[in-house]
């Protein structure tokens, strides 16, 4: 295979994106697009690029010249599409969460590992090239052995009530990232959650049972520690920086600036605010996890973010949301019987 | 009373340091230093300032030209100077902590409250021009309503373990200053506290049964949180920050360096480290507490750091023990009947 | 027209980078592109990208599908492809500089101006977000009225000697960008230059009658002042800055890093180096660039950065080779009779 | 000798904090102060701390319980008392400038050579812990060997018409320490000197005789390069910033802030301004260059900074203004036979 071929299921702003760097890359033939409502690509310049579109996502499962297949419709249908597509014999890129249930991700692991398939999730800040430095350099031992993570993540603005009702929870939604970020920087075991959370930003987020501010404090089995704080409002932009804490050092990444420029006046000196926009703070990070898929398909090699690394950071997503509920600590073998590390 | 005339209990590292900073002040007077071990002032350029040396505290106490006490004495005889400066009409001064005990410093505080004396906790970091400048920007309201505090203290290398086995513990000896920095900063009660510790540093803390990194969780009245982390042990230095997180901003003290310069190689860019050393680092925080106590008393003011900010902050430190002993998260109330806000 | 079709003479780095760009717009499309030596094209994915490749460039200014060149060709070619194709009635984008000869360079703008079609100069970095915002902000009036202009520009390391022999020395090829920054910047005219050089890099530049490290102050009609220093060697990296300091306050702009990460260790603080490779540094700015000029012809607009700033830039650098030559400050007006504004 | 006796001779403002200095020094004892107008001294705290004040300085000279003098007086009055002081075997500290003319510098540094006294002139910024670190960072060879230095030196405001009249203007008083800092971080010679100013400030400087805008470039023995900006106008704070660019890397000193923080908004980044009056921003600086001379006298060890650097800075400023009335490049040697490095 000298060019990768892809579907993508799910056209919305997440499928979109995949769909415009696959177009940019030499190395991915992006054949075709499935979307139960096609309105938002009908017509528009990804229909003259692909060789057809559909509303029926079995279409492509069923395209003998479809290798693999990226998932970004919605989470309720993930499970079912991955059974499917890993009984095609397609290699799988599947948006996070998996799915809002234990069993039903284990479903689709057990589907994903039985037919052999590359499975990637879709944590693409661990190809930000600021937390990809981090890591590298906890793993070179710069800083010695991690005592504290600490992760501090933080949207610019509430999404709507409806979607609050859809997404699984602030945790599953949002909080998810920063389990796998901690997963990813730490390289350790996580043994027990503790959440203080409130809701602070929105009473409609109340309403839906949800939260949107919250101070999540993680165990590693070896002792050490983790904090992440969420927020699910930070009117400055969106924040998300990680710093690991060891015994010999602290390294640490910042968030990006809209520019570099600096204004002085006799008030104040003015530095400008971080990016605000998701898809433009982490452009080359979905670019890159893109290309870290197609690499480990064609050069048949690991994937970097495994359906492992999606279940882990969602079974932290369920003990966080048990911990709050239940107002105690929560012990991550509670949820399942074995952790698979 | 054009100048306040001032003894000092206890010749140790701070007391000197006080007694350096009332030197080069024209407000106030040295009178006279009492330590039980005198080896360390005789002979000194300091007692050449002063009119009179003495083991005996009492004699500072006794002296009708004494306006006021600095006590700098072990933590275990402060409450019964106090008590006893109190009944003398001296005004007060005592570093932190007041006692090791809830009933001890309730004690103390009312043997103040009957004698009218001024009295001022030595949480000096309240005077730091940068934490002061977050307090004051969070109380304009620049931020809005605070969601989240965040303190991060780590000191540069761990105690021996003699100093360990009596300074309380690491909750009481140097978190007790960021429990008194979230009050300082959110100006709101703290109703929850919820410990996650280890002893990861140094095996010799641990066998003294303390801890030696810690992330501790509060919540305050109106559902809000906060989260310090702690570590006895940073390489790179003395590292002190802040962050309040609100509705409507956020502010944030960052560390000091060493110097402003910045050196550019073929591998790097370096910058100097942080402050390494406390009496470097809140130089200018000592001899502003100093001032602040002195105006109050000359003044006739409220004191800004008071007996009550003293007795909470320890309310905190023991309920960090107690929840990490027991592991669970404790209510304040548990360990007072009623909360004095 | 509702997407330009563009032809590019010159196949080399730069034309490459256009192609590329190009070929990820959709208002434009890439027809054909012309080198002396097509072996780098020959073969690789741009091939697949156009309808024809060609050794001749005069192919593309006859075609009639092509509404624009991109002249990326070395520049001792610039200005006789320049008069064929406004004679031919193709659009120009035209990379710096225009010629080394003050008369050819006015020679290729009077057959711009006489055919009436778009003509623009890859002044890239006017296009770069930080610089733009330098520029915008100067321009709403927060800093005042400028009075000190300052721009360092240092290159990772010097070219070699056969670049340095037919590039037309550091102050047409390297320095152009900095005249046009502070053109672009102040919006104000020149009148004197005065150049400080010398050849500290190494020797072979000043074998070849170059220098590599300079000051040159400049001034401005109203005595405003500005300076540039350059150097062909900083081992750390692209260095590009700016500052604009006015009586109102002033603006700068600082490199860009190669992350934002922070790593703190018991000898120093790190932080990533800037970016080194200009392709990588004004990436953005190449993209943005090439869509002003499509904006430009197919919206029927001013050129943002038009041939006058080519000619003008171009003085500039004569007027500094002059004044470096014959050791004095230059009146701009020695070189042209009339300053064209 | 264990404590050095001084007299100050000049009790403004920079006399008095010399004042204030020495009465923190457990090393030097403030004998006595002079002054035409005693006005600013007497029934203040200074008057009881020293022995005697007088309006002739020859009170000082003559006492022979003092050891060195500090010169604050004005500019016209330093070589006569400096000649006078020597012959009378005091020590000399001598705020900047010596005098306003070469060879009245001269006369004075004969005085002092045949008297074999200790010279120190006033040059606090060398004494700065950020400018230290820079110069002991080129020294080490960290940079390699230096091709540009850049010195940007702006104060917050202009001074009045009257001071401007007998400043000696601007290159002496002002530039004059930039002139030091660029030797004292080189430790080159400079031979050219070459100055574009105006006067954008406020006419009233013009109308003096004055700028207050300038871009001055410095070349070296050895070719390498130099260049000052100043402006006695940044609305933003004092402005004062290194920065040697070598061979082998770049080394710079930045502002210091009035504080720490950071405020983040929906609009902008909020750090603090730099600090503003000089006094607070070389606090330390005149701490230090003060011990130094008492330590060069007590330790009799070479002074830091001498009457030759003190003589060479006004050679520059001497150059500078020849350069700006002339508007040409001058060879320093054209204002002294002989350059004494």
């Amino acid at each position: 295979m000298s060019s990768l071929r892809v579907g993508i299921i799910g056209a919305g702003r997440i499928g979109q994106l995949h769909a415009k760097n696959i177009l940019q890359s030499s190395s991915v033939e992006l054949r075709a697009i499935s979307d139960v409502f096609l309105d938002g690509v009908k017509g528009s310049s990804l229909e003259k690029e692909v060789a057809y579109l559909t509303t029926d996502y079995k279409d492509l499962i069923k395209d003998p010249e479809i290798d693999a297949v990226l998932i970004c419709s919605p989470t309720d249908t993930h499970v079912d599409i991955i059974v499917e597509a890993a009984a095609a014999g397609k290699h799988i890129f599947c948006e996070k969460p998996i799915s809002f249930s234990i069993d039903e991700t284990k479903r689709a692991l057990q589907a994903v590992a039985k037919a052999n398939v590359k499975f990637q999730v879709g944590f693409n800040r661990r190809f930000d090239k600021n937390f990809r430095k981090v890591s590298d350099t906890v793993r070179a031992g710069q800083i010695g052995d991690p005592h504290i993570i600490r992760v501090t993540s933080r949207d610019p603005e509430a999404p709507p009530a409806s979607y609050i009702q859809r997404s699984g929870g602030m945790f599953m939604d949002m909080t998810i990232h920063d389990f796998d970020m901690i997963r990813y920087l730490s390289n350790k075991n996580v043994v027990e959650v503790y959440v203080k959370a409130a809701n602070l930003v929105d009473p409609v987020i109340g309403e839906c049972g949800d939260v949107d501010t919250a101070i999540i404090t993680l165990t590693f089995e070896d002792g050490s520690l983790a904090v992440i704080d969420n927020s699910r409002k930070a009117v400055y932009g969106y924040d998300q920086r990680v710093e690991v804490f060891g015994n010999n050092g602290a390294v640490s990444a910042n968030n990006e600036r809209l520019s570099s420029v600096e204004i002085s006046t006799d008030q104040s000196v003015l530095l400008d605010k971080p990016k605000n926009f998701f898809l433009d703070r982490y452009e080359d990070a979905y670019v890159d996890e893109l290309n870290s898929f197609v690499e480990a398909i064609l050069g048949n090699k690991e994937v970097e973010c495994t359906g492992e690394d999606g279940f882990q950071a969602e079974i932290l997503a369920h003990a966080a949301r048990k911990s709050w509920e239940e107002k105690r600590a929560v012990v991550v073998s509670e949820l399942v019987e074995e952790v698979v590390g």
